[in-house]
């Protein structure tokens, strides 16, 4: 039977929110885990849940290993094995990168959650926040970043 | 390094509930955008979350793009392709549709959100909210939609 | 169109927070349903949202069929499929269970939402909540449950 700690509780009393703007280099990774522990820290977030939403349907917000750069490398094979380019899509309007980025979007998801203590982020040791960018040009992505949960007391 | 926007903040007072019913053709993406905006609105809320979630195993709530439909059948044939018919399933006592249906679902997902600002969606400009129903045939489908934010002023 | 219930509304005053620790026996699904319901109830939670979050890299959040064992099974041979061992990861320090793992959460992710009524999850008959271990030894895995929502009146 697996083992339940204390139960901490406090007023869910603040709602927080403001939108996070990540410009990417092209298809990969971008790390943006110390942006949203900032936005905990200016909303002045307690105990609580932060909402990460990302505003696009060819790009994506994944938790994942943030030591070994080689895992972001496989992340990234794995993703484009999973939806190659040129596999006969309908939709190559945009370029051959577009439709196998919708894909990729779907798999990973645009929605994130993380639970917050003490107005830090309770990620564990080896995980970190990103965008991952999915089409082949540098582009400008929108993350809609909220707090609900209580207020941290003035210090 | 990203940029942060202005942090607005709101009294986390309201939580608002209701089931959503979804009757689907069979296979395919039923756009549930609307229905889910209308929702916010007759609760009252103003800035806060949306949550969604689908109480069934072989479907799912995706966001995607709205706009060219070659998009859908492309993620279609994708989920297809990952999950196919007659792959030597274990599982195939409710038919050669249902186990892929399962894996379908497990790769999309039972739960998203989306940020609620002023009463409104925050979704990006292409972006739509659908059930995608994984089994051959129709089915009804219950969506549960949670609303936590602040009570918009009476008009 | 789709047919929406009545809305019902409450306080958005508690936020509940506690760890669950899980020990896996290695890869496979280990149910952990009872476990959050009754985190819920201990919370006091009445209408509202259970947030779960899992604090690793290599085990996921799945919620997914409760009936016949062998739709697990086959959830398991679809994720060894996608994301195979020996396929020429490049990060394979950790053993050859190590990459695909990462893959097989990225895919299923690592944080959940299921809506509660009444103090009870409003899960649908068909599902359970998993915790999916993909490493091949057994793991003492971390759990986050976040309860946001209305307190059930006292007895």
């Amino acid at each position: 039977m697996p083992h339940l700690s204390a139960i901490s509780r406090s007023a869910a009393e603040l709602i927080a929110t403001a939108t996070l703007t990540v410009e990417t280099p092209g298809e990969g990774f971008v790390e943006i885990t110390a942006a949203a522990a900032a936005f905990v820290r200016a909303a002045g977030g307690d105990d609580g849940v932060l909402l990460a939403y990302i505003r696009h349907t060819s790009a994506s917000l994944v938790i994942q290993e943030n030591a070994d750069p080689d895992v972001q490398t496989d992340l990234r094979t794995a993703l484009q094995t999973l939806a190659p380019e040129n596999a006969g899509w309908v939709h190559d309007t945009e370029g051959p990168d577009d439709m196998p980025s919708h894909v990729r979007t779907m798999l990973t998801g645009v929605c994130v959650h993380v639970p917050v203590t003490k107005g830090a982020l309770a990620l564990g040791t080896w995980q970190g926040l990103y965008v991952a960018e999915h089409r082949a040009r540098p582009h400008r992505r929108e993350v809609v970043l909220s707090f609900i949960g209580s207020r941290r007391a003035p210090a």
